[in-house]
């Protein structure tokens, strides 16, 4: 059972998550993109620049992600900025994808109203053509995200309903050690009512 | 195989969805939602009224949703509006509903500090001893929604990255029949680069 769980659960923790930010027109949009990685700084993720969602970051940084785990019935949601990474760091990542992912980023103008699929194959069998074999993929207008976290909340949904919430958000300010706590680095964190 | 699928589909297609809205601040925040029906009108959705989602809303009543099936690499992407649904209606899910289930929304005011796991379970209890095996439950400050789409994202994963994303949109312009293409009821539809 826990084998099983472990092997359901591979493809949503390693490969996938939620994030949301606003658009232009003051609507919010959503989807799902891949986490590439978290360290002490924060979770990035890898996009198109010239996204949708990348115009909606330019206009507000403000982004939030949820992940959840089916079989665990665990959720984790964050709230915080996003930064972009270094042209460095962008760079060495996507040389690290496989070739056909590089050239389908060059070839695809990512959430513009195209005429049909076979237009994409086109462009594609074009760059193709001319990369050849071995040339290495030019980095189109792609990069990544630091997500700078100002809110991390855990939630273990339970049988009753009476599912459990617990929020860190930095602040130096409110410890009671009755309802918030101090955590570590400049954390506090408290329980919510489901 | 194809049964290994809908297994695991299950949980996903019929009891989830990602919900997202402003928050007053100007922040986006989202979660998981049950989704609980759907007809020619929209999508419908149940909540705490009380809650930060539900005060998100009051503010702002767009929503974006975003469905994912992870066997099949199928997504789908809703963008409207909500509205709320009538008491009658609410109510008359609310008491379809497990009864400890029903006094969990009671007991819980969601989204607030609350000081430990002990409060809540106490707060229950005094409910349950209040009203006994059988009494009602009392509809708490709590119903539903329906969100209204103004577009519909089709997308399906393909292995060079080259995905599929077909939009549809309420519109009664733009149709050129060569990107933009006329469907029924006042919706168009068209293809999106990846």
């Amino acid at each position: 059972m826990n084998n099983e769980c472990c092997y359901r659960l591979r493809p949503v923790l390693i490969d996938i998550f939620g994030i949301f930010h606003f658009t232009r027109e003051g609507s919010p949009s959503n989807r799902y993109v891949l986490l590439k990685g978290y360290d002490e700084r924060g979770f990035t993720f890898f996009t198109n620049y010239s996204s949708r969602k990348a115009a909606d970051m330019e206009t507000n940084p403000n982004v939030a992600v949820v992940f959840y785990w089916c079989p665990l019935r665990r959720s984790i949601r964050i709230e915080g900025t996003v930064t972009k990474l270094s042209r460095e760091e962008s760079e060495t990542y996507f040389h690290q994808r496989p070739r056909a992912s590089q050239i389908g980023a060059l070839a695809s103008p990512q959430s513009q109203v195209i005429p049909s699929r076979e237009y994409l194959d086109k462009v594609e069998n074009e760059i193709k053509q001319k990369l050849g074999e071995s040339e290495e993929v030019p980095l189109p207008d792609w990069g990544g995200y630091l997500i700078t976290p100002r809110t991390i909340e855990f939630w273990q949904g339970q049988t009753n309903r009476l599912h459990d919430r617990i929020r860190f958000r930095k602040s130096e300010e409110d410890v009671d050690d009755k309802s918030i706590h101090r955590g570590e680095n400049g954390w506090v964190y408290e329980r919510l009512a489901p």
